[in-house]
């Protein structure tokens, strides 16, 4: 079932390259769990079999070793604007925005501020929340509308002197609603104070210049939009001209200047290395780097242009299918404000997810009402965001 | 080449249950890196298949939500001692630890020492150095002798009314050495303590009681002997009893009391939740399954009792094959004080380990003079012992 819009995609090659299933009749949830690649399997047999099971030990020095610095590399390069030697991959994503704001705020320590959006993401409020109660500073909250997100007035009034660091989401992870980075940024430079980006809904999937936009810190995920499997390690991108002045709580053996001396006490090693703590989860890397091979292959911004023209589309249709079911969009409807994602509101959409999942329709259901329409640009088609919005309209008016 | 001693090994239908590879002439270093076994390239085929390209996000209800859990609950059934709800998987070693740490020392507010030995593993010394220093702690060394380990009586010395925690290794990285577990744990809570024990070594191959033993907290590998692949995500136990007084500082969104409320603040989970932080690293746990069905079914008992006769019958060559040529044993003689590797030194040992791993023959290295030739007993066999240690022997008479 060809759509029009399918046939003049200039990326409608990359769908049929992930995992296909019959039960999955269509994939909304992108931007929670990205999809397999058809050539994962045979990428972990032949690690399983070779990597790890003959070159066993050997393959650290052959190649793990330096795994979280060459893959946070190929990342940095392909998706993030990052030259090399800046971006590492290892921890889970909580983990390494805990260490980079501890890292941040010790770093600005006359400065008794944390500024963030009362409507990002749990896991960066609580950990601001404890770090806050742990380092005696205060939180500042900028209230935002929950249909869009932070805007660079809201910033510039809420930064100031007493501003050690600011911790914002470049996509929301609710509305979808994009923040103005590279404007964002320079605010929070004129104010003396780092700014702390979590890219996980947008890394992949929306181009950033971290180096161009001067930005000091960025986590993300790698289970997203770069489709590294269910809790695949978090990426950190620290900017080359803070790194030496930057120290994260966390001293394990992997990021001391010299890894195997295991010498008396602790000396953190130079540039990246010094954020690594633990063992890198070689495991958990592996799948990420097909998704940079097709990410390379189709280039970042061609995926951009597909995913608003993805997101456009599901608005036509949410307009045309579900507002007359008392629907209501809860996304900017502006593309240059709108990440990959959509969100719709309806009393009923608890009870509607439940329906679709086993109609093989797969939307993500967020509390207390909200569908999020989550739309991989390389591995989303537009007949599936069709079949998923009907579906939708169809459940919906079943349990209406 | 069946050696004699296969021939009457309870346990020797295992080896050949692990990937074999003609490059691999004698693995001696399962306690860095545990072989893979041969199902689990069909694990990991089905899962990414299924269980993440089929099931997709649904996955997070039917099992992964869980899985830190009860991969946890059933590493304490199987090889810990602990019953339900004590342990769980996450995080790098390090992490885990820091978490830990962190809250020990934080739940004695009174006591101002953490009491460590001199010789453990680097990572666990450095966590407490900057733990010590963020806190307004000291650091308490007990110095150990190298070729063994911590004893008892030094613990009972070291210990007093100051001591807030004590982190001790029960298996020594470089000697082998394994602490009286039961006895220590008791003197640390005569003094009001908390101890943590790093399990690293010793976890899948020697049995501990951590419930009988009244251990408080407990972190552990999973890529030793517990074959979860390189990078596999760390174990944590805490005692039940403990649990609902103890803090960890990594607030992250998986350890909330109600993880989807996605509320204002945070609010710790009960239980061992709390002790989560982000998203579980459910690719990396996947191997980890195999290896406890082996284990499961060869029972921990057997594998401690082949582990001392792998162990007994390494001494007895070395004595016979390298003492000659100027080695010495570094690790303990009696077997009830010994771990599953045994650490063998000599000056040339750099270069000896270097072409033994052009041939096939792989023991680790440990700076400056250690062989370290780690014994798991479901993988090795005494033949391969008998070839690795016979093929030192030549590599040390072509270089002396």
């Amino acid at each position: 079932m060809t759509h029009a819009l399918d046939l003049t995609d200039p990326l409608a090659a990359f769908p049929a390259r992930f995992i296909q299933n019959p039960g999955v009749v269509a994939y909304l949830d992108g931007n929670s769990l990205g999809r397999p690649l058809a050539v994962t399997p045979g990428r972990f047999d032949s690690f399983i079999r070779e990597d790890w099971g003959d070159r066993l030990i050997r393959s650290w020095d052959e190649q793990w070793f330096e795994r979280p610095l060459t893959l946070g590399d190929r990342l940095g390069r392909l998706v993030l604007g990052a030259a090399a030697g800046q971006t590492m991959v290892g921890d889970s994503t909580t983990v390494m925005l805990y260490k980079f704001m501890r890292a941040a705020v010790d770093a600005r320590p006359g400065r008794t501020e944390i500024v963030l959006d009362d409507d990002n993401f749990p896991t960066d409020r609580f950990l601001a929340e404890g770090i806050a109660a742990e380092r005696g500073l205060t939180l500042k909250w900028i209230t935002v509308d929950r249909t869009a997100g932070v805007t660079a007035d809201q910033v510039r009034e809420a930064v100031g002197p007493a501003t050690a660091l600011v911790v914002l989401s470049h996509v929301a992870y609710r509305s979808g609603h994009l923040a103005d980075m590279s404007l964002i940024t320079s605010i929070v430079h004129d104010a003396g104070a780092l700014v702390l980006w979590d890219l996980c809904h947008s890394a992949g999937v929306i181009p950033t210049e971290l180096d161009d936009w001067g930005v000091d810190l960025a986590v993300g995920c790698t289970y997203k939009y770069l489709n590294g499997g269910p809790g695949s390690p978090a990426f950190g991108y620290v900017n080359a001209s803070l790194q030496s002045e930057l120290a994260q709580p966390i001293q394990g053996w992997m990021g001391a200047s010299d890894v195997f001396a295991m010498g008396p006490s602790y000396a953190p090693a130079t540039g990246m290395r010094r954020f690594v703590s633990g063992t890198p989860p070689i495991v958990g890397m592996l799948a990420i780097d097909d998704m940079l091979d097709a990410i390379e292959e189709a280039g970042i911004e061609a995926i951009r242009a597909k995913s608003i023209a993805l997101t456009e589309y599901a608005i036509t249709l949410i307009d045309e299918l579900l507002l007359p079911l008392g629907a209501q969009i809860a996304s900017p409807r502006d593309a240059s404000e709108r990440g990959s994602h959509v969100t719709v509101r309806h009393p009923l959409f608890r009870e509607v997810t439940g329906v679709l999942w086993e109609r093989g329709i797969i939307p993500d259901f967020r509390a207390p009402d909200g569908l999020r329409i989550g739309l991989s640009p390389l591995s989303t088609t537009f007949a599936e965001v069709h079949l998923g919005l009907e579906a939708t309209r169809v459940a919906l008016t079943e349990l209406a």
